[in-house]
């Protein structure tokens, strides 16, 4: 199996987290999308959505991080079969997808990654009201559970990439003590390991 | 089983869709969005994250469009349960909801229930790029292939909701042959119903 990686994405760490608490063995193949590699003519005909990361098992290719997850994990137990709590599982995954990543993980890249200009400054301000709402549903979620389901699971590994690092993209997490006190249990899961 | 529907929502008419399809009864009970009531504490404590549609059953609530077509047609005809089938049924799915539904239903509901002005044309402005480049990614995917995984799947239900009417967000399909001719096809499937 390879793994399409870049090191600076969340949705990538989504992956070799998983990888690494399921004791599944993987290239890493290291892509530059700081420097276009996913817009290459190559890398196109593996995603034509020019993203990363991106799984190859052997013949078979499969982009979206979330995807990656249910495929790698199911039958493990970080994803539940019960068909709600699975139902509930994807749920989870899908409000990260549309609810967290266009706010939090985009601001952390602009912040990171792009020089401070005044389209920068239009890019953040409207991203701000989306990233602290999506930090609130979590904080009301967690506030009377331990994980997002029911015990630890993938939809817990897909919000944690990009709201563990949260400050970096200008939403720290001060005012969020059920988020924090996720966040140290996410880490003390057997095979946990940090995103760089 | 109750859908808290919205009439308008492309996202509602793929859980109608599912519905009428696999012929599973339902209560519609319809929400305007354009009045405000998803945000009502009623509605806030069914989704905490103030979006429709919603499905309860029985005691059990679930958000996100996506995540409850699977939980409804899970085991029928339109879920696949080869695991790499399975994985890329998803994939399309989250594809939909991250590099689709944000440019394109976002564009039409501006176009649709907003009026003209300045302010309107720069969101649309902003969406142009995203929404194009989410049907060139559509079109050449389907200029090989009758429907995104193998045969009539829900993840052809779940691009299929905006996709139809993607000329609505200024987003016309002239261009897009492919596109246009699994539209006809999805349009013939068993139990087919149109969105209004």
């Amino acid at each position: 199996m390879k793994l399409y990686d870049s090191a600076i994405s969340g949705n990538s760490y989504k992956i070799r987290l998983v990888l690494a608490q399921l004791g599944i063995p993987c290239t890493i193949v290291p892509v530059d999308i700081l420097h276009g590699e996913t817009r290459t003519p190559e890398f196109l005909r593996l995603n034509p959505n020019g993203r990363a990361p991106v799984l190859e098992d052997g013949d078979f290719v499969l982009a979206e991080s979330n995807a990656m997850l249910i495929y790698l994990a199911r039958g493990s137990r970080l994803v539940p079969e019960d068909r709600r709590r699975f139902a509930l599982t994807l749920q989870w995954m899908f409000f990260e997808q549309y609810s967290h990543e266009p706010y939090i993980a985009t601001s952390r890249f602009l912040l990171q990654h792009q020089p401070d200009s005044a389209e920068r400054a239009a890019k953040l301000a409207v991203r701000r009201e989306g990233g602290w709402a999506a930090l609130r549903v979590m904080e009301g979620h967690l506030a009377r559970r331990d994980f997002f389901v029911d015990g630890y699971t993938i939809a817990d590994i897909a919000l944690f990439a990009y709201t563990h690092v949260a400050r970096e993209g200008g939403f720290p997490l001060g005012d969020f003590p059920a988020i924090r006190a996720w966040i140290a249990r996410v880490q003390t899961e057997p095979g946990f390991i940090p995103m760089t």
